[in-house]
């Protein structure tokens, strides 16, 4: 490690808690991690031993996996609960069900709720770690952390960056987190999308609201399109998918105005042709499929940190 | 181990099998294991390269969690089958998904069942050790040993405690399997409830049918609330849940009743506030999670019985 | 290992890609696993760190558990992805979700797809290996493969031997890779079957088409009972299951047309009494249960052979 610093959370509810040092360390160690995955042997013994649940009520795939490959690559027992089959279909109540969990001696749970909060109230109740995979429009720390991490292996820094963040601002806790990550790491964070769609407060948050996706992506050095989350949204907010993409949709022209070097990011799983153009997202600017790659380091070091931790 | 005992016992398929001095040798065994999930390294080599398979056709979270963690602590692999998915769907009979699992040579398969029986129909099949993780109104022998352990945890001993069971009786493979152990192990057992979910047969089993809560839990060491399981009963049987809160809850008013170093058990989860109040399950003579806790120990004292067993 | 050979396949995509010598290394290696089924501990340190993927976008118990029992022997980090929960609901594209995972390193991913080439697609698009776990219509090599071993297990070789398959030769990817692993390997395949359920080409593959089950299964030394799988069918091209069970049921009647030490395979899971005869099931000729067994060491064989190889 080339910065000495102690990392003294126990759980990871969302960026609002993280001092700018605590990410720069959680980026630093991921990177330290992420050749584990390269290996031919991709399995080290740090968490042998640790119990980590997966407590998932909205469908997932690649969040889900990312989380139980980072945990089992780090040799801890995995557990995978779904809302399927769960008590929660018997009408417990989350509080009793993560006592109920606490009882069982995990050490780490990582919760995906719909419900923005769901990880605060778990971590209340419970001696293990939370990490938060993803509550409501809220928070989707490890996400954001991926990202940061990206963007920081490809532009080799954050600070004084231009960050285009593209699409439906008030329902996404990507865009949420990712403000909070991208502000508090000094970059500029500009917001674009239909005008339904970004929440009062932008700015409060050190982020500007663009009228328009031109403006926003002009000069940008990353440009971000999120996902436009149909299952999400009522319909009256919402232009149609084809106004969408002709309005909100990142395309070879929009990224004319971007820096050369601009890089273009998604959260996945992509709406192709709707809120990114399938060229761009195969192309040579797209670091998608890194995100997805520095997601699993990612995970691992917030696994690392919060349960195993630099002796 | 202080107690010397041969356990050979194959099969966990009720608490009807067992003779007192087994039972007195899980809860050593288990009380010797519970020590595991409070490490920091939860895992010991006991069951390594066992395969156990949870064979799930009712929905559960924390039986199949509880029995994959306590697997998982003792390094045996587990794999996870529920009846969405499953061969069932197909239409195989019971004992064709038996003698199929059997051929892969599993060392143990925990089974939950909606069918009373379908556990010993299966241990008859195959070769592997079955544990009967719940079947029907039947047994719940896991459930039974873990209830005896968290009592003797508190009380120091079972024999001679007088243990009240209030709820639908009838529908209850947890009351079943309780009357049977709590019984076995020299306890008195009262039951109450309404009078259409009284089996008949109650004396015969050992315990009392009292006719109202008041006279169960009067002078009684330990109160168990039971769950009602709406999904398993007809209407016609069934007062309203209001008229149920008041005529069999557990309430302050009903445990005042009970000695006063009573404690306040139930197998999960709660309807808060129908068959228990809130204040109770939360206070300091609730072991509801004692008993989660010790659900684990069990089933790792269980898992090593039938497969590792002492040398 | 008494044969020499290279296999140098790094995807298992169908029996059309295997050469006859590829295949009988495959058999050869997985007679040599099979004995790590019946140890005390079933556990190699083989494919330590490797990351196994199970994508099942269609309901499976024994296909999966069996892959997964595979890799866990041979210590692989497994992982199970089913169409319910997964990013498919979301709309994702199979490439998209290949891509996704590729990206997260793992080493091997076993599909299973309703649609024929969905596992060459995967296999294009992605670095690491890929097991066709059946695809559609198509193929399912491992399953044509535990077929061959079972065989070569009873009768001591393959070539020359007379081998039935009976059923919806059509819709059945087991009789497409039967076909042409037994003809590969020098067997001669009849079939026969409802006319309506017998494809054009057959003779193309190698087989021959019978009129009738009593030709097909005359002096047969293997007789294949397909599974009649009513999803799968459109209901004018099926007879009505009665009809089925007489006219192309696997009876004693016909079973004594065949060699005197002839065996009886099929698939799993039976429709008992339909396609085939509950007591020849069960009864000494039957090598089904062999074949459930072949499985889990026909797939620790191609796990090894295409991950960890010979040194």
């Amino acid at each position: 490690m080339s910065v000495e610093h102690i990392f003294s959370h126990r759980h990871i509810l969302g960026l609002a808690d993280l001092a700018p040092a605590d990410i720069a360390f959680v980026l630093q160690t991921a990177e330290s991690f992420k050749e584990i995955s390269q290996r031919s042997i991709k399995k080290v013994p740090t968490l042998r031993g640790k119990t980590v649940i997966n407590l998932f009520f909205e469908p997932s795939t690649r969040t889900r996996l990312s989380f139980e490959i980072a945990a089992k690559r780090m040799s801890a027992d995995t557990f995978n609960i779904s809302s399927a089959g769960s008590s929660a279909v018997k009408g417990e109540s989350m509080v009793d069900t993560a006592r109920n969990l606490a009882a069982m001696n995990p050490d780490c749970i990582i919760i995906r709720h719909s419900h923005s909060g769901a990880p605060e109230l778990l971590a209340r109740h419970i001696k293990a770690s939370v990490i938060n995979a993803g509550d409501g429009a809220h928070e989707h720390p490890s996400q954001a952390l991926l990202d940061l991490m990206t963007v920081r292996e490809h532009k080799g820094r954050i600070e004084g960056l231009k960050v285009a963040i593209i699409g439906d601002i008030t329902h996404s806790r990507v865009a949420h987190s990712n403000i909070i990550g991208f502000t508090k790491m000094g970059a500029e964070v500009r917001v674009a999308g239909p005008a339904t769609l970004i929440p009062p407060g932008i700015a409060a948050m050190g982020a500007r609201h663009c009228a328009t996706v031109r403006e926003a992506v002009r000069d940008a050095d990353v440009v971000m399109a999120l996902r436009i989350q149909q299952e999400r949204q009522l319909d009256p907010l919402l232009p149609s998918l084809r106004e969408y993409a002709i309005f909100y949709g990142i395309t070879p022209a929009i990224m004319a105005l971007a820096r050369p070097d601009a890089i273009i990011m998604h959260p996945g799983p992509i709406n192709r042709g709707i809120e990114l153009d399938p060229a761009l997202a195969d192309g040579s600017r797209s670091v998608i499929l890194d995100q997805v790659t520095n997601g699993v380091a990612v995970r691992m070091a917030l696994l690392y940190l919060i349960m195993g931790g630099p002796e």
